[in-house]
């Protein structure tokens, strides 16, 4: 949807305030591109429209349109994968990003099945180390963004973060959102109403929340660099050897 | 159990590196003190003397020993509970510190009935903010700390660690740690084993994890006081009204 | 609500079809009766009223109302509670009931801390045995009613029917119900709306999923009945001793 | 490994008891077969063994040999999939199997890529009927065998069952059983160890859950199959029309 006047002032207040950081968005819709918009990337455009206008070099990567191999090694070509797109399209784009945002459908109350390929090959690259000797994540910030047409939200956010955190990323506050409708069948993000509107666009909960998770995405990455991360202190795999 | 030798010279080597800092440490086990020892005091004990050793000022409460309301308003006896010693003995405490550590045990594969008690109550405080207008948990850093015999320390992580971001606090890397032991029946965390140890405190995982997520919770919490929290932009209610 | 037609009719069809079954609904709100009506309550009250139709004798508690001990012992004033209404009041009910019925809301995307309460109260009678020598609650069948304002009815429900089928209860297909509204703040269940509406009342959704739960549930109470529970052959303790 | 002494004369004991039952055991891992064999397999082998013991017929599918395509359409080629191994494969065994067992690894403390595409696949057939106007798997019986080499078991199973009772299965007491570790790095299930032995394989604890779980699932598929399933009474969207 487009920004509302709100967002618009605080993107205009802010024009280049974040240039230097790079952001990554990864959407895990199960329907690749070729078969029209995904819910899920209607409303992570919206963040990354907002970290654009404050000078954030964004990539976007929709990883149906793509053949990521199952598995836990940074490239499972190695591992006898016949095809696998995830070292030569994912992983640069991972690594330069101080921020990844990990857009999601609900299937059954869950993040998608593609959204935990995305996980799986993130934990993969566990046992790499940043030049302090720490994990690769570290110093860098992660969110996640939501959508269903019923239930989640809260679920699917709860493990999208951990895992997040769990190899090295930093969590700020607030650094989900999402939109789901009234229980059951219904419209999703985005679809055309009845009355002419699309569904969850005039949310100013699911507004608000994406604003806040987008600036706070952005303060987090940028405190981050500006102290050259977290200190290895306490946190290096070689103070345990 | 005692810090071994690795943390025992990091803490000697950050003496007073982070003068200035409170930790609040909250035990969510069903069984008050009176009852004896718990298994996930014993395992917060060691993240308190880090933190305390690097000049952390720490405070402890065991929640069972007090009687917290149910409800979700800062001051249950305005709604009718009989007594609450959260306002008094709790709020104050948790506003004061720079680091929130919740310890819990596992029971089903959940956090303790008291933990979500704790996080009710947190939560009841989301209508308060902070100098700048934002969440009055902004600029605090959390984390949780996990016992139990058998299975969920990563599950229970998830649900606490997700709490604390949604009200505003940071979650550093690797905010979170605990034992358990093989699956099924067997010790919990500290009790004593046939052959004369304590169980889990020869696990190196348990012990490197902890101190991860203790320096974490210090960086995070130091850098973040250092830079006055996050900045005010974009993440108030007030650019909303 | 009142039971719309299509309710009246499954009930008007199948009055006293599965009387001598015994049921027991437990409503996990935070908030004693004298605080007024429950949300979830609200909801509860359409099962009950199904159930009592097709000659379910129903029992209903609100722990709110009690004083049940945290704990995970059959009876917590052994252990040095004061007050424990736990032995008296639920456990005579629980144990008589064919099918028991948790509600619950949610707070943070999880059930409520009473609702965990309930949870490792059923749990401390692992240790004992029905006359076959299986847990005590086998041949019971379980479900979940929630409710919220935002999100999570898959969630909450996951967590408290792996708990029921953990200690021994049958989980019928679809055995449980919810309402949430679209994301954000809004009306909960049953709330007063502007166009002089009962938020939710109108959700066929909600409605239906209820009534599935409902005679699922006394489906699978009538036929493990019938068959005098489970054979106990497989799966008791003493076929291990 | 092998069944030990109590599963072989829980076998004798039943030989032939369940014949006319039909199990589908679909395992989860990522790897494919020819990457060697996988922890899970090992584990539901054993299941295998007494359901086939006690004349049960038995399928095995390994979905990392499969193409099975990421979507939630009965097949996937008619939504533009170049591959789809689901409708061919794999439904025509799920429609004829009385029990389904999913076996899935865990990683980062949730089931595998894999296994929620198996879900997203079952769920995708959520429009189809059975012969009384219920969900098509009305009438089946469901299960969740987990390994991995730390933490999880519980939490994956919650999602695994929850999917399964959501569609229309049966959950039997005690549904569940899996195999792990200490936390932190170490053998997974049946791996080799210095002494000799095999992980996890003295486990009383994880081999008798396996064994509940087998013969609950069979008692339970046995009992709604002598039952002609569950009456299609209160529980069909026809009531609903």
């Amino acid at each position: 949807m487009p920004l509302n006047e709100t967002q618009q002032k605080l993107v205009g207040d802010n024009a280049g305030r974040f240039s230097g950081l790079r952001a990554l968005f990864v959407n895990t819709t199960l329907t690749p591109t070729k078969r029209g918009r995904s819910h899920t990337e209607n409303l992570m455009d919206d963040s990354i429209a907002i970290m654009r206008g404050c000078g954030v070099e964004v990539d976007y990567l929709r990883a149906a349109d793509h053949r990521i191999a199952f598995g836990v090694q940074p490239d499972m070509r190695e591992e006898g994968a016949e095809v696998d797109d995830w070292p030569e399209i994912y992983w640069p784009k991972v690594k330069a990003a101080d921020i990844l945002v990990i857009g999601t459908p609900i299937w059954l109350g869950e993040e998608s099945s593609i959204c935990r390929v995305i996980i799986e090959r993130l934990y993969a690259h566990s046992a790499q180390r940043n030049d302090k000797g720490q994990y690769v994540f570290y110093g860098k910030a992660g969110g996640a963004i939501i959508t269903g047409n019923e239930d989640g939200i809260k679920h699917v956010s709860m493990s999208v973060l951990f895992a997040l955190q769990h190899v090295g990323y930093t969590i700020p506050p607030q650094a989900d959102c999402g939109w789901i409708g009234e229980v059951g069948p219904g419209p999703s993000y985005g679809d055309d109403m009845e009355n002419g509107a699309r569904a969850g666009h005039d949310s100013m909960f699911t507004r608000r929340n994406l604003t806040f998770m987008s600036f706070n995405l952005m303060h987090m990455a940028k405190m981050l660099k500006d102290n050259e991360g977290l200190p290895a202190v306490g946190n290096t795999v070689t103070e345990w050897s």
